[in-house]
């Protein structure tokens, strides 16, 4: 079988890596319809900005920063169109594109900041380009840009991995919730990095994966991870996970973030807060696990943060069969806040912040990243 | 559509209601199939002791007071037997065979202690049987045994209802985890009883029911229940009732009971501690209403319940679709035990036991039941 990895700019021309005009126009962006997971592994292929768009916002891609990716991605295949049928765009064209294919894929899911940190910052590559650049050639430094933020990824997981990997102890159990994981990133995830970090290091570890609820990462995609890095997991349902925590069997929690505010107020997958006033009560500590493009500073605390409701017939009919009557209200919101003072320390590529204070996220960010 | 009751003893002949040598003879246990809900209201029908063993083992019949009727019917139908055929047995072999099937019938499931208590009230109403009996009349006393345990159970819904429904106010939003309803009673439920009364007395409530994973009797019990009954009803997966709490939407909880220590410690479904710990974290007082019959004095605290671990197929493919990865560990207790200290208050038919204490126990129980 074709080796997949979580997304992929594919050329059906010359090497993957190549950045060139030909890279550019017969690219496609591949990665793992992540929904068929685990019972089958296929790659969707997006040649029109409107299929990245419904597939952040159907989850084949999911994570916050693979979103991010994605986005970064889908900004190329969004452009493409200016060149079909041989046009020659103008570059007031092109711009004009390119604010028309931001606002689109910024309007997929409105959680997890690195998708507006990814376009922004591929608008913000476009606005330094030097003003006799051709649009063929801004849209080859512009596939390049969305190819460094793929890389960039790849390496701040290792970074986070081996920050969170010093507060793992040989025989720890460990619970996480929701996929934070080589699926959710370019490569080692963010949480999960954690855990495949100590387990390289020969560390013996037990995961307690939470299925995650109403879609099932934790079952379908956490679980799937550790099997695959044979990572000894055991799966939960998340209501268990006080029980467990309760039993003693739970060291630490790991999990990822799609948004934290400047207080450290942390934004990820519903649930999460639940986990954490467990873990609270448990005196089990609980760890965020976020590279600093997951940090929205704008935001003072967690309240500012938009929290995205889905449809409820992932809940009424989330497995092809229905399961709760109709002419019931469903509540399905995909996150919720937790608030700094329930976080033990929040990991990112710069070190490990903790305890989580305003005064403690500024000075690791602002001293690392500018 | 025939009128349904979630059990019922029906006879081929004759009154449903009467009680004599051929209601014994001709009678079956019908009850609604509680796996079909909600989309499809069927009855199961037992005509074999074995019937009712898989019916209480699969869960087509479930809730502690009502897994407790359906054991007394079931003895019933075990002593059926005794008749096959034209046979006229002796009491030697009456009682052989009261012994085999009421050990067989608890057997069924180990958590609930009312299945033990109404399989005692019969071997206890069997002991006090004059000599002289004929074993065709003491199948009719132990049928009209059964009888009067499901009657009266009906009674105990309607005085937990009353006296629960005195911590509801006008406006309250009240969550609650599994189905303690009609479902798993002979008539109002535990837990639910209280919604229905409070209801009843006009006050409006707006109820929150989890999900409860992995065999949604919430989604599919409960929200049912609360539909069919009028009253407003949002359906929460279980990981989001930390974040209703936060909102204050939730002004108080009850939940049902399965086994109640001496010292209060209370056995409910899996998920039921997670809610008692967010509870407590977000100051919402924590209600559990159950019947008398569901304390087990002979434990001294909830470390001496045994709780039930199921078939893990139930959290990889509950759903007619596999949802998880082959060649994982998966944890599937029924159960989890809630300790005392995190309950404000037990709602029994003999009032109201709050403070939790084995004191306060001990003064409810010992002085009205014996």
């Amino acid at each position: 079988m074709k080796k997949l990895s979580t997304l992929q700019w594919e050329t059906s021309v010359g090497a993957l890596g190549k950045v060139d005009e030909e890279a550019f126009r017969s690219g496609r962006l591949c990665l793992i319809d992540q929904t068929l997971l685990p019972m089958e592994r296929a790659h969707a292929t997006c040649r029109e900005v409107a299929q990245v768009w419904a597939a952040i916002k159907k989850l084949q891609v999911r994570g916050a920063p693979a979103i991010g990716i994605a986005a970064a991605y889908g900004v190329c295949i969004g452009l493409q169109t200016l060149f079909a049928d041989g046009r020659t765009p103008s570059m007031a064209e092109f711009y004009e594109r390119l604010d028309e294919v931001t606002a689109y894929l910024a309007s997929s899911r409105p959680t997890a900041v690195n998708l507006f940190w990814a376009l922004d910052r591929m608008k913000s590559r476009a606005e330094r380009l030097p003003g006799t650049i051709s649009p063929e050639k801004a849209c080859v430094r512009l596939l390049a840009e969305a190819k460094a933020i793929h890389r960039e990824d790849k390496v701040l997981c290792r970074k986070m991995g081996a920050y969170g990997a010093t507060l793992v102890s040989d025989g720890d159990g460990l619970l996480t919730h929701c996929n934070a994981g080589g699926l959710a990133t370019a490569d080692y995830g963010t949480a999960l990095a954690v855990f495949f970090t100590a387990h390289k290091q020969g560390k013996k570890i037990h995961v307690f994966a939470d299925e995650t609820r109403p879609l099932l990462q934790g079952a379908r995609l956490t679980s799937w991870e550790m099997r695959e890095h044979g990572i000894p997991v055991t799966l939960l349902c998340d209501s268990m996970a006080a029980l467990v925590m309760r039993q003693g069997k739970i060291n630490a929690v790991f999990v990822g973030a799609d948004r934290i505010a400047a207080n450290g107020d942390t934004a990820n997958k519903i649930g999460t807060y639940s986990v954490a006033v467990c873990a609270k009560a448990h005196k089990v500590p609980f760890y965020v696990v976020a590279p600093s493009t997951t940090f929205d500073l704008t935001l003072r605390n967690g309240s500012g943060i938009p929290i995205e409701e889905r449809d409820p017939e992932e809940v009424r009919c989330g497995f092809g069969k229905q399961t709760a009557p109709d002419g019931i209200e469903i509540y399905n919101p995909a996150f919720d806040v937790t608030p700094a003072r329930l976080i033990t320390g929040i990991v990112t590529e710069f070190g490990i912040i903790s305890p989580v204070t305003r005064a403690n996220i500024a000075k690791i960010l602002g001293s690392e990243k500018r």
